[in-house]
């Protein structure tokens, strides 16, 4: 199917025509071209409709046939008994690239199965690829490029996302926490989950892929694929409708069979794919691969200002399969030079008595630094405290803490508390080597995800 | 013991004295006086130290044998070697409630646990309780006392604590959402879990408690207890040193030993205290005990704009032990005529095909509060889009929620997804019969802990 350069007419389109928008533009409307002009796309955009004859101030074509310009990406929504009748005028135009929109297809009933096939019937005349349908399509942040038709910002990130709905989109700052090229695949009736981390996957701009399946398919080609794609970055995924109920469901979403889980499960082990079992780890672990540097081992020190803090800590740690770092002779002298005599200090190492005794910043910045540059140590967590600016001055470790991740290639995840967190995590937001997480365990799981991926580069198959 | 009136004496002295407080007061100095007059105890405060003649602008004593008025409640914040003879002062001066504050005791070294048994001699002599030592001590926030040399803010929530660590009282906007009267027990060397439970679980002004223990211990003391205060209010317990290492540790942050970890879950299971796995887990589950009315079953309905959101919340049901609501005949026949013919709906309700026909607030009002006027359902949960003002005006449904829910019994969770998510949750911070959520798998966890805590209190035991 590759002779025609699928890839950028889908990413990169230099062309697209919109058929079947609403009329109106601006809030409540929902057009796709609200999108487009907002993002600066500098693409031709050309709009058919039957019944109007400008549409956001561009203008409209009657039909698909009376186009003039030649065209990359048809993007479809109209109903969907029309759908088939206008992918083939598509392909009559010269057009190999269609989003298919709407619902109502495969997932819905037996017309829709049969709409389904009917248009992937016209377009296989043609060499189309559809995405879709039941989908919002394409983004491309790179190229202002996007097929939605809900609103969502543009961001040059280093994020790639491969979903079957829509939701990852929307809410892609709960969900994901950035996405700049997205491939919302829908039922997947032609381009698939595969073809997307095909495409995704060998993007240069990107440095982590998100990724929501309710159905993975492909045997060997996605087990290819995947494992080729891993070995660049890693691909984060979410494989949902593990469940009885949940699996049923799909089948009426999406139209997937979503298998059987542990086969699934295999599949992603075999070819690297780190997989989360719930949404809040996605978010958590895409964050941690763009940000952090690799976590090269298991081991992990803690540096916490709370033993139960400490506690928390081990017993995460071991229930995600990471280990409590045994230091080097020495590693911990100058952190115990600061303490009370009492105080008997192993990892993780409750640096309060010495923060009490020498000042938050010494015994902050001596444990992080030796902890860090401890051979035994593949990555630090710590936690500090976020308190109003006038405490802060006394009790903030979030200088030091930056200052020393600097010097180091190994992840550091802060966890803050405090009645003023928000304000420090800010703070950490341009920081290339500490991450701050929302609790103790994600950032354990952040962690661990990132050992285990490291793992299977290394030893992996 | 309880010849003294010990839970008033700790949890609502009339006067207190500060044993070994810092010269200095404002920030930085972490001077526990500082927080007594910020939240404007009207108590008595007595300062005592060998050195100085004022403390933050109050008179101090040089020895507690010379303090001339009665005291309730001494707080010891000195060296370790000067507990026990100053424990021995306060029996003769009367005071009958000590909170020993400083680390260096049986969870520390030999010399520790000598100095620990030999404070509680002294106290014993005297029919003294002691409070820790290693503890913040309590906080009333409805009696404005705290004995924290921490610095937190004071909320009259129905919200108590019962904690081994600081790390709960300082980081409580991460770790429980809210405090009025906390006990932390330290190294629980006299007051302990039980005693925290039997004060904390007779106050009528708190509707959860939240319980951090590395230790459980008291047999079939708590056991009793723990039931009592479970038939009256939720206990949501996070249990630590679960993992080997973990346990390990707890005996040298707080003495603890942590115990067989399967043997606290039947003790808690049987006593109905709510166990979490994780600290986010107890932060949720707190604030729906807090603000929902009960779950009376497992039955649930979901609401959900994305089939995707729909099959990521079965998923989350199988897992937590929930079931999806059955529909009576004709609860779902409102939203089916609202939606294309070729959209078969069901549970979850996927309502945005009705959503394009006929708008958010109709297909939204009409999904949720027929769903909640089904007796077959126990519980919602909701996925509402958040965007900005001008498209949230034709998208937004937190409007009807609000107005939906305060016709029912019935608790209802609500997972806001797009770029303004922030702005719709506070919206509902002062809204009493629904709760949003900060993950679609987090909402069914809080629906999934308040059926349970309801089956303890019909059938269990």
């Amino acid at each position: 199917m590759e002779q025609w350069p699928y890839k950028s007419l889908f990413l990169c389109p230099r062309s697209v025509v919109l058929v079947g928008i609403p009329r109106k533009s601006g809030p409540g409307a929902l057009n796709p071209v609200d999108n487009l002009k907002r993002w600066g796309y500098d693409g031709q955009i050309n709009i058919v409709h039957p019944h109007v004859n400008e549409i956001a101030g561009l203008p409209v074509t009657r039909r698909v046939s009376e186009l003039t310009d030649p065209v990359d990406l048809a993007i479809i929504a109209t109903p969907r008994d029309t759908v088939p009748g206008i992918v083939r005028e598509c392909g009559q135009k010269g057009i190999r690239a269609v989003v298919v929109t709407n619902q109502g297809f495969a997932e819905a009933d037996s017309r829709g199965k049969e709409l389904q096939s009917r248009m992937l019937a016209e377009a296989g005349k043609f060499g189309i690829r559809i995405l879709g349908p039941n989908t919002l399509g394409v983004v491309n942040a790179f190229h202002r490029f996007t097929s939605s038709f809900m609103p969502h910002d543009r961001e040059e990130v280093p994020i790639g996302l491969i979903c079957q709905s829509g939701l990852f989109l929307v809410g892609v700052t709960q969900l994901i926490g950035g996405m700049a090229i997205v491939l919302d695949v829908g039922n997947a009736c032609d381009v698939d989950i595969v073809d997307a981390l095909d495409w995704l996957g060998s993007d240069e701009r990107l440095r982590v892929i998100a990724l929501h399946a309710e159905e993975v398919r492909g045997g060997k080609r996605f087990l290819d694929v995947a494992e080729r794609v891993s070995r660049r970055i890693p691909v984060v995924a979410l494989k949902t409708g593990r469940s009885y109920e949940g699996a049923k469901t799909a089948a009426s979403h999406s139209g997937s069979m979503a298998g059987e889980d542990r086969i699934v499960g295999a599949a992603f082990r075999k070819s690297g794919i780190i997989r989360v079992d719930e949404t809040q780890d996605q978010f958590d672990l895409v964050r941690g691969f763009v940000r952090l540097p690799p976590m090269r081992g298991p081991r992990v020190a803690m540096v916490t200002l709370s033993g139960a803090g400490g506690i928390i800590l081990l017993d995460a740690l071991e229930r995600h399969g990471l280990r409590s770092a045994g230091f080097s002779p020495g590693t911990i002298d100058g952190i115990q030079s600061l303490s009370p005599d009492w105080m008997r200090l192993g990892n993780p190492i409750d640096i309060w008595p010495a923060v009490m005794k020498k000042g938050m910043r010494k015994a902050f910045g001596t444990a992080l630094r030796d902890s860090l540059a401890d051979a035994n140590v593949d990555g630090v967590i710590c936690i500090a405290l976020a308190l109003d600016d006038a405490e802060q001055a006394h009790l903030g470790a979030e200088e030091v803490i930056q200052e020393v991740c600097e010097d180091f290639d190994k992840p550091v995840v802060v966890w803050f508390y405090g009645s003023h967190a928000e304000e420090q995590v800010k703070k950490f937001s341009g920081q290339a080597r500490a991450l701050t997480v929302s609790s103790l365990e994600s950032g354990i799981r952040v962690l661990a995800a990132m050992a285990g991926y490291e793992e299977w580069k290394t030893h992996g198959k």
